[in-house]
């Protein structure tokens, strides 16, 4: 049987935090991540326009014939996921109900805080994904845009970055959180100054582990799981040259590269059902 | 299309604990749950015993068309998980996997405990598990077959309970653990007693949470979920009024009803594939 890689879409970088999870954890699966870096950031656009941006990247996916598919974006998975899942025929896995899964298996207070894009704060999908799990615990959300570009442009580090993190998340001194969830795929990418900016007693929580555990356990129940070792391609429909800088590092693969795409070409071979 | 069951499976009532998470969870499933209380307790017997019981436990189960299988208990999932995954066509889902993963989200200080049966423990199933994980997290596992006995009795509250439970736990006082895995499923019908004893500071993991999480995300993926309001249908190998008197208070149902079955003479039918 041919072997087929697992997709990863986002609207940049970001989604890069969940393909390191994955290849930590599914060494032997090929893959292929697609960042829509032209058109970013997604996290102030309509949920309409996110959609129509997440059916071209899934679209571009198909046409590797991907055997499942993970929006590691946290914006389109709040605009496209139910629509995504229903209309496609592979496994679709989200980072929301990961995230909310992780941050409800954290807090000892129930008492969360979500940094994100405005998209996703005001989708509102992480407080009501909570609510339904666990109706006792209080969200607090706080958009933190400035972070994305931030992270795109690579600055990720440095007493500048930090004093603008300090500024941004100040708004939840007075919170009493005890866990945040790091509701953006960028923003494990400034896990440091994060960290830094809310101290010692606030637990931050990277959805892509348990997002990854999902997928991995859907393709084990699938048996859609392979035993050779896997390959990652990585295309981008902005700069090349500003993709391969983070990515290198981030994934410490210091001749890693990518390729240019133009997904709004892509055929749209609608529904798989 | 005929609305199938999710199968449970259990030496006891501790399955119980994941049946009360997946009623919370996924009220529209139809549930059959078998508990094999004329032969409990499994964690003392040789893993290749309990291996040919939880076959016998899950032909029973497949003879009630289920479309997906939960090995509820630790001792079963440690024995025969790879074996029932391997040879049925339906998605089975364990508890260790679900139990270590919980435990890695809760820890701060990378100290774990396990409590479990003496089979649960001697098969390392929980160490190996997280160490393949994070490799740096320190697992203490500690044998605690009494609660098993004590818990089928229902002997959960009061003095004298605590009083074994404080003795039992004591080897864990100086582990420095912070999350103790509830490692298995009978514990969680302790849980007051287990909590006063370790002291507020370990956080109890029930692994059950994070099961009934990774089932539901494979009955969304392989789209086996339904949407009209699910049944509950209880049987035991032993005594059913012992057997209803837990369940009912357990799971709050004071009209819950239990049948006995022999799973002995259940037909075997041979793997699926």
């Amino acid at each position: 049987m041919k072997k087929q890689p697992i997709g990863f879409m986002d609207s940049g970088v970001g989604g890069l935090t969940l393909v390191k999870e994955a290849r930590k954890r599914l060494p032997n699966e090929d893959m292929v991540f697609i960042g829509d870096q032209a058109r970013l950031p997604y996290g102030e656009k309509p949920a309409a326009t996110v959609r129509e941006f997440a059916w071209q990247m899934a679209n571009f996916l198909r046409h590797q014939e991907i055997k499942a598919l993970v929006i590691a974006c946290n914006t389109a998975t709040a605009a496209a996921l139910p629509d995504l899942q229903a209309q496609l025929a592979i496994p679709v896995i989200g980072v929301i109900k990961p995230g909310s899964i992780a941050a409800l298996q954290t807090t000892h207070n129930q008492r969360v805080g979500v940094i994100a894009t405005t998209g996703t704060i005001q989708s509102a999908a992480y407080s009501q994904q909570m609510a339904a799990l666990n109706p006792d615990v209080q969200v607090t959300g706080l958009a933190a845009p400035q972070f994305v570009t931030m992270i795109e442009a690579n600055q990720r580090h440095g007493q500048a970055v930090q004093t603008i993190v300090n500024q941004i998340l100040q708004p939840l001194q007075k919170s009493e959180i005890d866990t945040l969830v790091l509701g953006c795929t960028h923003f494990p990418l400034l896990t440091t100054a994060i960290q830094t900016a809310v101290g010692p007693d606030v637990t931050l929580v990277n959805p892509a582990v348990q997002a990854i555990t999902m997928l991995e356990e859907v393709l084990t129940q699938q048996q859609l799981a392979t035993t050779t070792p896997g390959t990652l391609r990585m295309y981008t429909t902005g700069s090349v040259a500003a993709f391969e800088e983070i990515a290198q590092q981030w994934l410490a693969q210091p001749d890693l590269t990518a390729q240019q795409v133009d997904i709004q070409k892509e055929k749209n071979d609608g529904p798989d059902r």
